[in-house]
């Protein structure tokens, strides 16, 4: 049997400093507009949403910004997190490829999730508020969020896209246990909520939705604001602490990677991994191809179009320039339920767009059967999402295996999957079935872009 | 806030030797015993059951025994665990008390019983067994030996209670994608089980059923062997690495400990942990009160009685010398499925009969309102079998908190509840009841002990 290599760092060697890859690259990405002006938003349209800090580092223009103490010392909890060389999931796959997996499951909320959701409790306390609001899809952020909060003291209210409050009970305790309020959504409590039901009793609801239902509540009552698990600049921001480690711990090892693959739903994971490598790219450094994986059923940067869209099903975010399936697309009822959004973080979109990164969709029987292999090789049982990473990670070792390179690739294990055994259950029964999003609904929530021209 | 103080260790100060306790018992536990002979059990009555390099390890006189490096090689997925410093539940509870935790929750099946299932699986693979049988209550135990076996390649057949098996169906889908076969017990695939089922068709099963099944399989095939998860001297040995890292870990906070507390169900979390101290308190070294807590509705040591009985229900297993509930106890439904079992660890047991260590019972209310207090300070939802050491730890830390004494405790948070969040659930709901075994029941239990007079 192949023997564990394991590379740890030092608490000391947590990161002082996120990393902001906006300065970095060679064009920016178009700004959020108001969607009633189609100007720029400012400072002032975020404010009822968002504290001031970190409306701040959304538009910052500063490479590196400094990690407060106090989000530090919650980050020793689990960090820094382990990056392993999966050395009985090379032999199983009997890959000349060398693997390696930065693990985010180690974290009280077991994802990647709390490296954000810690500085936004954070920064929110810090300015005086009292009550956070957000959406969870999956149920990770929401859990992430409960537990920030249950640190600084700020009541936390999540709404939980419904199919996943429903097939999901052990999330929703979870959050409780933390001391959250969840609502499955949509709700009655809201305006946006009371309309989708008006309309669709049986709604299974969607992020889009979720996101509504979370911002009207936030934009209502001057002691609350918002929080989001993606997407935005700041969150991704928050998570780069990932690549970070990891591009020392990778030199530990010795190594140069010839492939960064991590899973995409709103990018955040894939940028916490991927966004200092990519710095270290444009330098001219390293020259690794870098890979975001969605669900087939979900194909936003694939198949969707590169517009100004909705962040939410409402309409009641800015506009944001990304790819989209459209802002009202309810998702069919895939596992990997972090990935069922329909738009992508700006910056991920403007990177693909710009060719500095490269997007491919995967069906989850495929990932699952990565998963599967991964949890037997190597002990941990991954979540699904980062099953779509490994689904890619396993493509290419095989590819290596009848070449004969001796690639290093780097993937993303954002988080564990002990609260998602079920979906394994019917994995293994053979009950996952595979989805493709047609192409004619895709087409069809297209005409209800916010505006077209833009 | 309170600040994060976690001891680390380095790869290389896992323990290369697990501790026997022992020979430096100033009185050897009274021996198993064969029933039917009423003499010592000895290498050959175990044979069918246990590979030879683990019936060794039952008997040894040796105080250290070398752990082997494909062993340690697994260990390292996850060991050394952090001692943390509970600084936020101690400032919730306001006291001068310091709480130290050892988490064992880190490794793959989320509690400490990869420490032992990993050897097992090892020993009995170099001996050439192809397949292992066991009974798991909470899931656990079932889980981590899934775990090891998908490691050295062995198959791995597990009975899980079916009270657990119905209320868990996550655990066992765990233990499928591990690649392990789970039956619910009591079973028609064994006498034992066949025999429980005529008898009550119902039967929500117990550990001692399932022992009983898991033994009469590997009894009656010769590539078959038997594990099992806590109770037996080798079992508790393999648990030591837990308190071997302890000790560097608190001598690295300059902390002594006056009181060390451990939940018990078979013993082997509470052994893991206390053992080295209990070396250390032998010899002179240090003092502190060794305190094991068991579930009021499973009250072994407190109120059972300390004589011969069966480890198992079917009267399969040699007699042990022990507390006791009577090997034909079905529990009352309490929560902590992992401390239901009606015998405890011949050596713990005979160290609370000796005075070297003490035991309490606690109610599982209790026991859930200090898992949710340690779950919104430290962020760790611990399962419900530790939150009874909880338990002991706040009204300990309450009392200094009244007396003004520093007192410096040591507890065994042996795994996270991410798995039992539908028993939070319920608790949070209100929907958590108190059982206190009726000692009607007991008595009448104890009427059926195989031989009252030894």
């Amino acid at each position: 049997m192949a023997e564990t290599v394991k590379y740890l760092l030092d608490e000391s060697d947590i990161p002082t400093h996120w990393y902001n890859l906006l300065p970095d690259l060679p064009s920016p990405p178009p700004p959020p507009l108001h969607p009633g002006t189609g100007q720029p938003v400012g400072p002032d349209d975020l404010a009822p949403l968002f504290p001031m800090a970190l409306i701040q580092q959304e538009v910052t223009t500063e490479s590196r910004v400094e990690i407060p103490e106090a989000v530090r010392d919650v980050y020793r909890l689990w960090r820094p997190t382990p990056l392993i060389r999966a050395r009985r999931f090379e032999e199983a796959l009997g890959t000349p490829a060398r693997i390696y997996y930065k693990y985010e499951g180690v974290s009280p909320a077991g994802s990647h999730k709390p490296n954000t959701s810690v500085p936004q409790a954070y920064y929110n306390a810090a300015e005086g508020v009292d009550r956070l609001t957000t959406e969870t899809g999956a149920g990770q952020w929401g859990t992430a969020l409960a537990f920030a909060c249950a640190l600084f003291d700020v009541d936390c209210e999540v709404w939980q896209v419904r199919a996943s409050y429903d097939q999901k009970p052990y999330r929703r305790a979870m959050m409780e246990v933390f001391g959250a309020t969840v609502h499955p959504s949509p709700s009655d409590i809201t305006e946006a909520g009371r309309k989708i039901l008006a309309d669709s009793p049986d709604s299974p609801g969607s992020l889009g939705i979720a996101i509504s239902e979370a911002v009207e509540v936030a934009a209502g009552d001057p002691n609350t604001r918002y929080c989001l698990g993606s997407v935005l600049n700041h969150v991704l921001m928050h998570q780069t602490v990932i690549g970070e480690e990891a591009l020392e711990q990778l030199a530990l090892a010795g190594d140069t990677p010839d492939l960064i693959v991590g899973c995409m739903g709103g990018g955040s994971n894939f940028a916490g991994l991927s966004f200092p490598f990519i710095r270290e790219k444009l330098a001219g450094n390293i020259d690794p191809t870098i890979r975001g994986v969605e669900p087939a059923a979900c194909p936003t940067v694939t198949r969707g179009v590169y517009t100004y869209d909705f962040g939410d099903t409402a309409g009641m975010t800015p506009l944001l320039k990304m790819h989209t399936l459209g802002h009202d697309f309810v998702p069919d009822p895939i596992h990997a339920g972090g990935l069922r959004y329909h738009g992508m973080s700006p910056i991920i979109s403007h990177l693909c767009e710009t060719g500095v990164m490269e997007a491919v969709a995967k069906r989850q029987t495929e990932c699952f059967e990565a998963g599967v292999l991964f949890a037997r090789t190597e002990g941990i049982v991954p979540a699904p999402e980062p099953t779509h990473a490994l689904a890619v990670t396993v493509d290419e070792a095989r590819r290596c295996a009848e070449t004969g390179e001796e690639k290093v690739i780097l993937t993303a294990m954002c988080g564990h999957g002990l609260l998602d055994l079920s979906a394994y259950e019917k994995f293994l029964a053979g009950e996952v079935v595979d989805y493709e999003y047609p192409q004619a609904r895709i087409d069809e929530a297209l005409t209800r872009l916010p505006n077209p021209d833009l």
